[in-house]
């Protein structure tokens, strides 16, 4: 197998665990033996359990010497909670560590070369991108800025309406596509709305699996806004905890949420068009079912724009049918 | 080369005179000879002009006997302004005879027949979706109803807007979609526009090249509306015809256009709900540009749905990146 293919595998292996390994990365690895065959593979485990490499490296055995370790991110070099998985690496007699995204993180970098000092092959980049734009978005976002990532995830008809004339939206989107918001949800750290949103839908705001029951893993629920919600309000139960901000400021939310990694936004218009004119969205996943609704109901009102030369630009990165609706991702152009 | 492949070129060589060929089906054919290589190729050419598989023969010569004919459309057998192409098909000695769409026009149907009934091996259905759905789809409409094709193309933000809050709109989407348009342009029978468009953004609707100078074939350009527009508008210049219908009824609008095949509705908000509302629409073209921006100017207004049970619903048949945009094409659920 060569590395793209194992690349492909391990990225797998992180997208499987994101959301459950906050404040460490969500990482893949795969343990090729001296053969090219796959030996091992593993996935961070939440704080405190081995990281990608260990769990590889452990699965692969003996058959690990003279292989080839192919991770989604550089091997870390420093003690934390866990030993360095490159001292693990080296034990297992590896000659070769394939990896995708260099460590940003000082403490912990420094992986690839003492690697290399030690005689082992290393072929940083291999499919750098898919790591980066994947797995690892969210969790890069973090260490660069020291500020969480914030996706603004709307359903809409082909016409821009979040809801009929009548304010009615229940469901503009298919069951494929909210099968993969809540998937999202899941992987997520904290979901935001205003209390617009918590007035007119009164959502539970959950992740919950096909069959309806609550996934494993809960987001922090958030409410924004100066309104006073109900004490009655579904997004007060107990199937998750709820923090309520008072402030129509997004920098001031963003701040409230610093120790998190993974912040979806589900608000409504006035709220999503205050967190884009605030410019504090990091990617935009538009839902997009091929209905035509109309009306004066849209997904987004007021975004700063006055005219099309100051148009907010972004750049589409995926397009993904889902069941019969269409997914448009965006990041910043 | 086999059926499927040798169809693909068939419906190349369609795609390229759509357009040229109304009434006449725009059609492609290839001819292979015994060993399956091509022999030669041909597209319907304008009206009194040979047919494609006339064309394909011609090219082809002697290398037709014992060969195959792969045409998207069955081949005609009836006398117009030309012989059936059965009797060249025949003449020519082909020993197969294979097609993407049976002719739904009864004059000109019961070639596959008079083909089998000759000792041609006859293959119906190769690629037929393709066929249908493509370079045939306006003028099976038009068959089928009597009725043109109406395509509503909307240039949009991910937002739903058709303008910023000023009004401005040049451009929302890039060159690459552009170029798209102008090559649909080209290819249309008529373009619709409302005097409200005319008045706002005094368009040519022409068909211009990506140099900028006008295609060879210009469409007819239709206002539609009560209100007078200027002597001066641009839309009455000399560089196509123009047709001015004074009407605010869709039906009128295509009545009046009961003798061309493929109408392109370049509508604004006004427009395009009317149509919307009409039930006249048979395949949406959506632009969609990866940029925000907000205000009170949607690509459609009321499409005559209160609430979501109401909603029109359409099927997303393709999804294709022009540069940095998307085209979302959409046809009646």
């Amino acid at each position: 197998m060569n590395l793209d293919a194992a690349m492909a595998v391990a990225l797998e292996q992180a997208e499987k665990v994101k959301g459950t390994t906050y404040p460490n990365p969500p990482v893949g690895a795969v343990i090729l033996d001296a053969d090219g065959e796959i030996a091992g593979v593993g996935a961070t485990e939440p704080p405190g359990g081995p990281h990608a490499e260990v769990l590889a490296l452990r699965r692969a055995g003996e058959r690990a010497a003279g292989g080839t370790a192919v991770v989604t991110l550089e091997p870390c070099n420093h003690v934390g909670r866990t030993p360095p998985c490159v001292d693990a690496l080296l034990a297992a007699g590896v000659a070769n560590v394939a990896f995708a995204v260099a460590d940003p993180n000082p403490v912990a970098a420094g992986g690839a070369a003492r690697l290399s000092a030690s005689g082992v092959r290393v072929t940083p980049g291999v499919c750098a991108d898919a790591a980066a734009g994947g797995p690892l978005r969210e969790w890069l976002h973090k260490q660069r800025t020291g500020m969480p990532h914030v996706t603004w995830k709307f359903a809409t008809s082909v016409d821009g309406r979040s809801a009929a004339a009548d304010g009615s939206s229940q469901w503009i989107t298919s069951e494929a596509a909210r099968a993969d918001v809540h998937r999202r949800r899941a992987a997520a750290d904290a979901i935001v709305v205003g209390t617009g949103t918590v007035f007119v839908d009164d959502p539970a705001l959950t992740a919950r699996l096909p069959d309806g029951t609550l996934a494993n893993r809960q987001p922090l629920r958030v409410v924004v806004g100066m309104r006073e919600i109900s004490p009655d309000a579904t997004i007060l139960n107990d199937d998750s905890r709820t923090m309520v901000i008072r402030t129509r400021d997004p920098r001031e939310v963003i701040q409230a949420l610093s120790d998190r990694t993974d912040v979806l936004l589900e608000g409504g218009p006035t709220l999503a068009g205050a967190f884009l004119r605030a410019g504090v969205i990091d990617r935009i996943l538009a839902y997009v079912a091929p209905i035509l609704l109309g009306g004066p109901i849209s997904a987004v009102d007021d975004v700063g724009v006055l005219s099309i030369a100051q148009a907010q630009r972004w750049r589409f990165d995926a397009t993904l049918p889902l069941g019969p609706d269409v997914l448009l991702s965006l990041i910043p152009a």
